[in-house]
């Protein structure tokens, strides 16, 4: 059985390295995984609880919620916009999460990577995504996860073509695909 | 010389309780100082580093700049999704907060409150809050904060009525007006 993961880039600016990086983990997936990266976040209007109906929910919301709920894993992708996710991509996992400890998020394996230009690489974006995350009942895999730090050094042409960050990133996801297998025996 | 404060509520629902606190703040402001709620956050669209240029940036930015950098102080109003602060507020804040280090934020006074149905009345969102105004210099005032729990029973008709919780608020207020004046005499 395939395992199919979908992928979530957190940053909507062409050129992001962190849409390259998630890129790299389409390439690098170990065999039995893949990863379909779902591109519409900019598509999710704002979060507003008086459109969150099955009548009115807007139909981005609609296919984000049915793309996580056919998925055996996410891999989300994240720059680090102050300390913190960007508004945009919190705004979407706000729309997944409901309603509360009940939406498609309740069990799902998540694995969170990031890169940034700064020495830091996301570690503290990661660390909030990780609460954001615990508030929805996902299982965020425990691991110090991909900080790709300094990353105009190690993408050319919108590849990552640094070597040993390759090497993180495949070492990742069999870490992932571990994880999610065994998520899925419990 | 009146104090002016600009108040921002980070829920867009209508008849959000963090609307209305902030509401409540307009009528408990102590004498010398007046808040002014900025209420385009829905019209600000998601940052795009492609797009925060002189020609390019969005008429709503250009004004929520200016309305940060023509006040003494920031009042933020949260609700809590996921742990966090709303995607539409985090999204605002990005854009006011560029470009990094030499923003409107730049030693802006801030003082945060929120509500939520939950006991914890927005913990957890104020804490994230507090860490992603940090990375904007902004000056958040060192406080516990006004944590409104259980709001269905605080409000009416979109009216703070709990007497506890206004004493809490004028009281919060007034310790802002101290901490504007001795940021302003620096």
């Amino acid at each position: 059985m395939q395992m199919r993961v979908m992928g979530i880039a957190g940053s909507i600016r062409r050129g992001s390295f962190n849409r390259a990086l998630l890129d790299a983990a389409v390439e690098l997936m170990p065999e039995g995984m893949e990863v379909a990266p779902w591109d519409r976040l900019r598509e999710v209007p704002f979060y507003d609880a008086a459109l969150d109906t099955d009548e009115l929910r807007p139909e981005p919301v609609a296919d984000l919620k049915r793309a996580i709920a056919e998925a055996d894993g996410l891999l989300i992708v994240t720059p680090e916009y102050n300390y913190s996710i960007p508004g945009v991509l919190k705004n979407a996992i706000d729309w997944a999460s409901r309603p509360g400890y009940k939406s498609v998020f309740v069990g799902k394996p998540v694995a969170i990577m990031g890169a940034s230009g700064s020495m830091m690489g996301t570690a503290r974006a990661q660390i909030h995504l990780r609460e954001i995350m615990y508030a929805t009942l996902a299982r965020v895999m425990p691991h110090p996860g991909v900080l790709v730090n300094q990353a105009p050094q190690k993408f050319e042409d919108g590849r990552l073509v640094d070597e040993p960050t390759r090497t993180v990133v495949a070492s990742f996801l069999r870490d992932f695909q571990t994880y999610v297998r065994q998520m899925q025996g419990g």
